[in-house]
This record gives C-alpha cells, structure tokens and sequence, in this order.
C-alpha cells in the first residue's frame, strides 16, 4: 500500500467543512486504489493570527516545504482587514513554494446550468495557466508625494519625448502607486509549462496581455511567449487583449484549449470562467511547483456567511483533491473522483442549493465518497 | 437656429464608414430639433501617421481644445505595431483634454440579443464611469536589469519586514515591469462624478478595486472612495473585487446602477459588460471632461477585415453621437435618437450581420435617419 503524508491547511469560514469531505473522498478514492494518506492539520488562518499573531512563519513554510502538495481550504475572515490573511498567507504560500503555474480547469460538466445561452459541455472545456509568483501581485508599491493629475499629464507626455525620473517620497498621500515586473526566467518557463501541456491537447495556446497600453511589462510577456512558440511549431498560438478576452470567454469559449496568462489578468478571467462553468463551486486550482511542493484549493473564497451551516458546495475542493493525488501520481484515482464528481451531478439527486438541490455539503460528500467506492 | 461646430477624427479601419452614420442621424436630429451642425473633419490616424509621421500634434491638439465636443471613429491599424496609435492618438487625447470619465452605459435594448440565459432589458441597465486619465495607462514603465523569480520572491518576502530600495536599470532585458499611480484629486473628482451620477439614477455606486492584493494603488482608491461617500449618505455603496465583478456582470447584472473603477479594470469590465449587452456593435462611450473638451467613440475597434465594405453595425456610434449631442445641450434630440435605434431593433427589419439581418451598415444610418424625422 503507497503511503502519502499530506498537510492541509482548512483555513477560515466554510474551510474546514469543504476540505472535511474532500478528505473523505480522497480517503475513498485511497481504498479503492490501494494507497493511504496521512493527513496532518495546519491551524494557519484567521483564528490562529488573532491568538498568535502569526500569519504563517519562516517554520511552518519550511516544514510543509518536505513535502510534496499542501491541500488548503479557504483564506479570509471579515474580522481581518481585506489582504491581511490572502498576502500573509495564501500568497505568501505561492511565492514561498516558488508555485509558478496556477492551473484552473474551465470545464462545463454535463448536467451542469450554464449562465450562457446556446453552450454545451463540449464548447466549455480548457485550461487557464495563470503565472502565480510575478506581475503585480509582487506587492510592491506605496504612497507618494507630489502628483496631481496634472503632473501625471505632464510626466505621461513627457513619454512621447523623452526618458524620464521618478522620484518617489514616502509618508505623503497625495498618491498611490503599485509596480509589476515579471522576469525573462520567471516568464519562460510559465510559457514552456503551457506549451507542453497543449501538446497532450489540442495543440493551441493563447496569450492574454495588454501589450497596446502596458507596454513595458506586457510587451515583454508577448516577446517572451513568441520565443517560447518557435520551438514549439506545431501548436498554433494567438494573442488576446485582456478586454476582449472576457468577450470570448461569453460569446466564444470552444475557441481555447490552453490559455496562459499574467497574474493578475489570471486572477480576473477565471473568476469569471469559473462562472461560465457554472459557478465557483465548481471550479478548482492547483498552485504548481512540478519540482517542488504544489497546493491545491478551491478558487473560491471563505464565505464567511455560510461557515459551519453544512450548505456550501464542496465540489469544487474535491475536485482539487483529484487535481492534487493526479500530481502525487494517482491518475487512476484522480480520474474515478472527476468521474465520480460528474455522476453526482448527472443524477441531480444530491446537490447543495447553488445546484438547485437542498443537500448538505457532508451529504455531497459521502455521495461523491460512495460513488468512488463503487457502491 | 442653433450652430454647433464638431470637429470629427474617422480613423481608421471602419472608422469612417460608422462615423458617416453617425453624422446622418445626427443632422437628421438637427432638422427635426432645430440645430445645425457644422462638421469639420481632421485626417488623424494610420494613413495621415504614415504619410507624415504625425500621431496627434500639440498643435491639433491645441486647435482641437477650442471644442466642447469630438466625435471619434476608431483608431487603430494592421501595418502598425500595436499600441503605437491607440496611445498616440486616442490615448493621448483622453490625457490631453484630461478626460477623467469614461461614461459606459450597459443597456440591454429590447429586442437584442443576449448571450446570457434568463436576462431581459429590466436587469441589463447601468452606468460604468471608469477615471480615464491614470492609473495603468499613464505609461510610466521599462526594462531593468537584475531580477530573476529569485530577486522577485526576496523583494516581496523583504515587504513582510521592512521598506525597500529599488534600484532600476535600463537598457537590459532581464525584466519588464510598469508603475500605475492614482492621485487623491484625480481619484476623488470621478467619484464626485459618480456619485452625481447615482443621485439622478437608483442611489446606488459600487466601487471596482483588487485592494487585498494591490493593496498600494487601490487601497488609496478605496480611502478615497470612502471620503466620498459620507459627503453622499443617501447613496447606497459597496466594494467589488474586479475578478468578483466580471461573475456578478454575467450572473447578477441587475445588482449594478453606477460602477466606479479605475482605469484598467474598466478596461475590461466594459468589454464583459458590451457582450453582456448584445456586443461591441451596440456600446457606445463618452470620454468626458465636464469643463473641457469631451470626445465620443463606440467602444468597439477599427475592425480592418471589415473596412470598406459596408458590413459593420453603426449602432454603437450613432449612441455615442446621441451621448454628444446631450453633452451639448440637444437632450430633447438626443433621446429621440436613442428611441429611434430602439425602434430599428424592435422592429428587426433593418439589421447588419451581428445582429442576424443583412443589411449594410449605411442602410442602418438610413433607417435610423428616417425615424428620427418620424418618417
Ligand atoms: C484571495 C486572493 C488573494 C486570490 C488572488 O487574487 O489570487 C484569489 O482571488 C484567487 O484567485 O486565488
Ligand atoms: C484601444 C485601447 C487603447 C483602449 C483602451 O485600452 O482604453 C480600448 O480598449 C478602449 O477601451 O477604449
């Protein structure tokens, strides 16, 4: 019997109870497949920096980085100020563990209600490769002095002419700023990840920039994905503005089958895919290091409203428990939970309310669990 | 009668051909409404670029100051690497009349087509006022040296600790990276705008931020966006992540009344919200500067595969000619026009392409034309 030592972090408001029956169905999934995993619990969250005052430390990361994928729940909590726990914690994690790739399937599953008309599950079903550790979630910026409108003008058409200086002081708020950089290594190798993926698919990558407007970092980008596209002849590339993107995501999605992207247009677009594949209880992520410790999340948020109702749909944590034991080399296993998943939905008999059913999350679980095990 | 004088840009690609629609429908209007408008006509865009090397001179653009109102075609073409025209030209211009509202009415007209299930022209109506002069686009970004992923993760693992230095160097190709900035007057005037804006609609204003993750730039936007509202207690607020908004655009869009976001979300956010609205065919856009030189554009692009050839729908520019002659001070005709395109689409007889009928572009003006003059 393989045996898998696996760290998860349940996290805050519906956190635990997602990742309570993905667990359980991974656990299923290890019966019928014949491997075990050992969970071990991390109490990292909200409740853990108000007793503590610890977000996560240099010590929990450098533990968790023995091992090879980390299974979290959900980050955030209203008693928090907005970014306190997702930078301290959840980014801190994907920049720590060097995550480069953040994988985000967009597949209707049959049985499924898509808020588009005329779209079935075979014109929804790519993938996202959101780069995760550079752009401008690398959280550089601040306030600065000096800076009405007017000298954002005079400084904007200044760029027709010449270089320019920029002097930045702190401790003023007259303005707010924000940097982005992605590096040459840090932008190929999301590329090359994307391209070997499409090869196993239908051979097509698609980049989103906006390379018209942002020029300096996005121009960049598209340079660097041309360079990656040479060597790889025979897949069929092609650009997208980040504004028209959204478009084809509503009007056009069997159009893409790999589509790979900086960070925080990343962010956007697969929230707003995960709601073209019904919705973010849906939809899973897996924050990748192929060489080192990978995460796996659901991409939805805490929810703190629902937390400890036994209402929310643990489908999409279940479905980045498929994504994560696929990565521990499980694919047999991780194939039967997809499977499974889509046979929960297909007999529309044990759903939870965004479903249109009036079944608990353990409910949902123990259906899915149940389903894997063959019974 | 009244005279007005419109200078007026066609542009390239499709430009002059809705452009010449646009123009129809609104001396159709002055007939019918008692002004007359003197239209004067400048050659800027690729050809005239190409020809003279002029993108937008000081000195047109200082002619053009004298104006309260332009109408815009569309910018942008094939033989020119991208970005070189829509930040010379359109860009530019936005900057130089210090344009700080993008208006973007998200309307569903009756008798449209939707791609979303279950969505009638009762839930599709709101107001985008996305600041148009900071932010990501005053253009302020470049290449540096030093900085793989590495360097990256140090840099933002060090912002958990201390202030940092940033030392950037040019000319070399190890990163591309680019600053945004907002100001506290340039940030406060478009929420003053918006909040104007709502008193007259439903009293409601919802603000488009990434302030858990950007935490710099749009933290700022957020203070100041609380700032406004308290001078405003009767309008109802609330904070919208940008990659939550693009859900609730395609699930919820009946939430919405005005949205307020900073530039390069609105940038996508209006896209989504066009599709979401029958598509880029039917979105029209104000660039407005309410003691200056405002300038009015449909939001879609130059679409050169279609130019000359009398295909593309003129919907969205007679709009935008309808939201200019308002400007103006024309309400009375304005609205007539608006009605006018809502009767060409009811009555679904006169219709191009992207809207399932087979009529040319120029059959579109004319129809809208006749209507106007209750014909
Ligand atoms: C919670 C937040 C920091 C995070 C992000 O912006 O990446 C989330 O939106 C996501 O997509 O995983
Ligand atoms: C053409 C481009 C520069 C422009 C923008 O990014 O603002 C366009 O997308 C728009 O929305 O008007």
């Amino acid at each position: 019997m393989t045996q898998y030592k696996v760290p998860v972090i349940p996290g805050d408001g519906i956190g635990p109870e997602i990742i309570a029956e993905g667990r359980k169905v991974i656990d299923a999934a290890g019966e019928r497949f014949g491997f075990d995993v050992e969970w071990e619990e991390f109490p990292h969250g909200a409740d853990h920096y108000l007793e503590t005052g610890e977000l996560i430390s240099e010590d929990s990361l450098k533990e968790l980085s023995q091992y090879s994928a980390i299974y979290l729940g959900s980050i955030g909590d209203d008693r928090i100020a907005p970014g306190v726990l997702e930078k301290g914690i959840l980014l801190a994690a994907r920049f720590y563990f060097d995550q480069y790739v953040n994988l985000r399937p967009i597949k209707l599953l049959d049985g499924v209600w898509c808020p588009l008309k005329d779209k079935t599950p075979e014109d929804i079903d790519f993938v996202v490769v959101r780069e995760n550790t550079e752009d401008f979630y690398i959280g550089i910026g601040g306030r600065a002095k000096s800076g009405t409108s007017k000298d954002l003008l005079e400084v904007h058409r200044s760029l027709y002419n010449a270089k320019f200086g920029l002097d930045i002081e702190t401790d003023s708020e007259e303005i707010g700023y924000q940097i982005g950089m992605i590096s040459k290594e840090g932008t190929q190798r999301v590329m090359e990840y994307s391209f070997d993926l499409a090869e196993n698919r239908n051979k097509h990558v698609s980049s989103v920039d906006k390379a018209n407007v942002l020029s300096d970092i996005y121009g960049f980008w598209r340079e660097e994905f041309n360079a990656v596209a040479e060597k790889h002849p025979d897949v069929k590339t092609d650009f997208n503005f980040v504004d028209a993107i959204t478009m084809w995501f509503v009007k056009n999605p069997e159009w893409f089958d790999v589509v790979v992207t900086p960070n925080m247009f990343g962010d956007i677009i697969t929230d707003l895919g995960a709601m073209v594949q019904g919705g973010l209880g849906l939809a899973p992520g897996g924050n990748i290091n192929p060489e080192g410790t990978s995460m796996f999340e659901p991409i939805h948020g805490s929810a703190p409203k629902y937390k400890g109702q036994n209402k929310v749909n643990p489908i999409a944590t279940i479905w980045a428990g498929a994504m994560m034991i696929e990565q521990l080399g499980e694919k047999e296993a991780a194939d039967a939970i997809v499977s499974a998943i889509e046979t929960n939905i297909r007999e529309a008999k044990v759903q939870t309310y965004d479903m249109g059913g009036s079944a608990g999350t353990s409910d949902v679980g123990d259906d899915i669990a149940r389903i894997v095990l063959g019974k």
